[in-house]
């Protein structure tokens, strides 16, 4: 019922198998100059004519025959018969090869005299200076460029032979709807196709998007077919894992060759290719994620080593801020943000779950990690592919820590003073362990409600403090349930509990300690759900009595919410920092009533202490 | 009757200047998801619906109520009177919060026994697990990606606001033809506008080209008073020097004011800017080597400052292989070749002749020299703005000296084997120390054709050699004159000469020399043609009866030639190199008929010598 792959290919033989198996078909097409940007030239380019044709003028002055001019000075001007006047760019007349500047000439009438001799070519910009006819202009391979586009229509040149490569996209799914459609119910909109068609379109490619087939093999078979006739290179998005309903393998093994099917890399793990009438057919997986991996990691470099153009990514080191575990034998690619700490690129891990799209969105690019390797420590370094302009990292923020909605609104208030913070979500101490080590502008850490800020709340090791904290706003939680559970309840009923680290717990376990509660008096104490949602469906699914969230999210599902305190989130940052450009606005913007109305509106917030700044005390006052 | 610019700005003022006069204009428009790549967000993003909007099963297993599996261990097996079969990426049925993996439950007629607990969202991907309603997508001044697009899509969005801005070009002379028809002699292709329209649109701005407008004032002010309602942005192509037909700078002053006029900076002095009704025009010189450094330094830095997308440019360090020269006061900006050579990056100046639009096409990137400098030396580091992928620096071979057309012709046969020869002209002396220094993949070297050749006949000091030369092709070169002149008549006749170091010049002297003949017996043996076009046009405008030029380019000319020698072009390359690819590869094309046969095209040349091979010897045999 169930299929597991048999073995997987290691990344660096299933590439080795894509490039042996797949030489590049050569396929050209000629195209008008003016789409040609970004496409790669497959024949050399020769000058249909001369720039300049003839010899011009490079002064306002008079063309003369430089013979007739030697031993003028000023002390023995010599008069000229044989002159023309000429201005700047006009074509010097039939016999005359130097130009003399009008300055250095007295005209009088029908003469002209001179007092400085001047040399062949003096003042002349001479025939084919720029390109003669015939020379090369620009050899095979050449990527082309907007300023080749303008020298290309100086030099008469109108259209272009460039590498060409069609690309056949076929989303396979029951479940999926076209952009644009609302999905129902575990469906989902087909974007993948969208995805590399851009992607494929900037390296140079044409690609033709086929509808959505059905998740059998015969409707698979069918679209499979009509575009290995029209394509030189297929791409299967959907049905390649080994669910029972994938069915990508079974039709690539009828309609050709199975050449692999599991790869090690990850995402992308069922990744396969075959080879159909000689052409490739990718089979890649449905997951968003797991789709860009293979389509830059697989059949870009194909088309690449085809011969297209690099889609443009930049390659700069950078220091790891966190630790990052990799399992062996896997190539793992993990999106990351990155900003400049100090003097250093600084780089923080994104979530790495198959689900999550907006890892994507939220990166800045991403590392390679190589399947013989266990990752990397903090401050490794490493080397990441940039997807955002290089100078953006000065203008990047770099937050580890909770990742909540109030930091997203401060967020995109930022961008109009020219800031982009970026909030990579991790546990508050992790976070504050990398502030500490200079490896992020601040931490988001959220604690319980209170007067003040120890440093022993923050740090394991209360040596004295050079933080400050700056309140990004208060979060009300409470208890939802079917029925107003209350907190002495909780020793009677079934608790669902959040992970340790998180706001509501940290609540929880405070409010529990005051009241004389114990852990183990709590039935479900030990049991987490990985979200608000994930409380609210056990509570609605009855597996759970009670559990802790914001009052809105119980108010949406219905249930009854009591009262249990605060949580206070906020930037923990260095007090170095206190009168950088990026702290002022900070500070600006949460004080602002723009951030307060927009926080206002999430409901479940107070944002009375919003914008306060307040010291880290070394100790106990 | 001739104006000059009255005192230039300095680069860094008018900068300054444009930007304190014209903040953004803050234009938006709405544009489907689709086009909206490499566009900025002009306003937050938020998601519509959940992604995903229920909880789903990560598993293919069995949905569980997670407390009627409490205890279930392999010897206590619990039997489950709720379950249902779920399949990965199926909905959860209402009352389900865990699942179980179907390798862990016993399925029975009617009846499951699972033989371990489940905890509760147990292989449960939860509702919202990528984005919850609401949630912040995008923030405003994101620059929207390919994988952007995608995400976009998935969460429902199928539209953008984006910054947007309108640009109106217009080119100004009347010795313009637009692209496609064919310049009358002293005409010229207009293709700033073609270049512009590119450079600006990879930035997300509109551009609209306007027809080519006669230079006179009138027909100018027509232009710019239509374009300057229709468009945040003007850009007037020509018409900005100091020449006697330059009329922008009055047009600007009548239609409103103009800010300055002539900046500090090479190429592009005589750039002016002006405002007219609030909104910024340009006045960009005509010449498009000037008009692509205006658009990059000032428009384009008006336009990111606006909040468009900075056009993607890699700045990398790299070591310049010879001495720059800059004047002080002029912000200079220099094309570039650049390589990999060891194991730094080294780059050399193209030509910064204004009216050699080839040094953009042949040019990887540029460098800045600031006005404060006067250049750099050979070693310094820079920053180069390459214009080509980073890691096409691994595939480019520099090399240094004499660019003939064999050289390009070998290059461009040397790109499907992966390498891209790049041949930067200077005199071979100065070639030679750039190779010897080691900031070179090779010297390109013409010299009179002999027997061997000696390290002195290379090198200053010949302390030993670790170089070999590579035959790239031999010419032939003669005397061109009116009526057969032949070497024993130069001392009667008005000769033209090249510059020392060309070929024709080293032949030339050799010849002489072993003629008895002094160059004081040779009238006009100072008198230097810039080309061998210059050499023909100063023999047919009778400003000299002869001067050297290869058979074909006195044919072209109808003039007779006599023989003199024949001049052999060789690569040096270190013997280091012998067995590296990209030597194998040139020697192999070389001796191919491919090359000789284009070559022979070209006429003039002989291959017989192509691709051998010799050493260099340390001292005289």
């Amino acid at each position: 019922m169930k299929r597991r792959y048999f073995s997987l290919t290691s990344f660096e033989d299933a590439i080795r198998i894509m490039k042996e198996t797949f030489p590049a078909p050569g396929v050209t097409e000629r195209i008008p100059l003016e789409q040609a940007v970004g496409r790669v030239i497959a024949e050399p380019v020769y000058a249909p004519y001369s720039v300049p044709e003839v010899n011009l003028s490079v002064m306002d002055g008079i063309a003369v025959r430089s013979a007739d001019t030697q031993g003028a000075m000023d002390r023995n001007p010599v008069t000229l018969e044989h002159f023309q006047r000429v201005n700047t760019g006009q074509v010097i007349p039939q016999g005359y090869d130097a130009v003399i500047m009008i300055e250095d000439v007295w005209l009088g009438d029908g003469t002209c005299r001179v007092r400085k001799s001047a040399f062949p070519g003096q003042f002349i910009r001479p025939a084919g200076e720029d390109i003669r006819k015939g020379e090369l202009v620009l050899p095979r391979s050449h990527i082309v460029r907007p300023f080749d586009i303008g020298a290309l229509a100086t030099y008469g040149i109108t259209n272009l032979l460039v590498s060409s490569v069609s690309i056949g996209l076929i989303p396979i799914g029951d479940e999926l709807v076209p952009p644009g459609a609302r999905p129902k119910p575990g469906g989902a909109v087909e974007s993948n196709t969208l995805f590399a068609r851009h992607y494929f379109s900037g390296m140079g490619a044409t690609c033709y998007r086929y509808p959505i087939t059905w998740d059998d093999p015969e409707s698979i078979t069918t679209a499979l077919s009509l575009a290995i006739e029209e394509h030189e290179l297929v791409l299967l998005f959907g049905g390649s894992s080994a669910g029972t309903r994938d069915y990508a393998d079974q039709v690539i093994s009828s309609c050709g060759t199975l050449l692999f099917h599991g790869v090690g890399m990850k995402p992308g793990t069922p990744v396969m290719l075959g080879s159909v009438e000689g052409k490739p057919v990718f089979g890649v997986p449905g997951f968003p994620i797991a789709a860009a991996c293979v389509i830059k990691e697989f059949v870009a470099r194909l088309l690449e080593w085809w011969g297209l153009a690099p889609y443009p990514i930049f390659t700069i080191k950078a220091e790891l801020a966190q630790r990052i575990a990799s399992d062996l034998g896997y190539e793992e690619f993990v999106q990351i943000s990155a900003a400049r700490v100090g003097n250093r690129v600084s780089v923080m891990p994104h979530s790495r779950g198959n689900g999550v799209q907006m890892s994507l969105v939220r990166s800045d690019g991403l590392i390679q990690i190589p399947a013989s390797y266990e990752g990397y420590e903090a401050g490794e370094e490493v080397f990441v592919q940039l997807t955002i302009p290089p100078a953006h990292l000065d203008r990047n923020l770099l937050v580890c820590g909770a990742r909540d909605e109030c930091i997203h609104i401060l967020g995109d208030l930022l961008t109009p003073r020219g800031f982009s913070l970026h909030c990579c979500n991790t546990l508050d101490s992790r976070a504050l362990v990398t502030l500490r080590e200079g490896r992020c502008h601040a931490a988001s850490v959220a604690l319980p409600r209170t007067g003040s800020w120890m440093a022993s709340d923050l740090f394991d090791t209360a040596d004295g403090t050079t933080f400050m904290r700056v309140t990004v706003a208060e979060a009300e939680l409470g208890l939802a349930s079917r029925n107003g559970v209350v907190l002495d309840d909780l020793t009677g009923i079934r608790f669902i509990n959040r992970a340790r680290g998180l706001p509501a717990r940290t609540l929880t376990d405070k409010l529990l300690q005051s009241s004389g509660i114990t852990p183990q008096e709590v039935h479900g104490y030990e049991t987490q759900a990985k979200s608000e949602e994930g409380v609210i469906t056990a509570i609605q699914n009855d597996s759970a009595d009670a559990g802790v969230c914001r009052k809105k999210t119980a108010e949406i599902a219905s249930l009854s919410w009591t009262h249990l305190g605060y949580v206070s989130y906020n930037l923990v940052i260095p007090l170095s920092c206190l009168g950088d450009p990026a702290t002022i606005s900070i500070l600006a913007i949460l004080k602002s009533g723009l951030y307060r109305d927009a926080v206002d509106c999430i409901g479940g917030y107070s944002t009375a202490g919003s914008g306060q700044v307040s010291p880290v005390f070394p100790m106990v006052m």
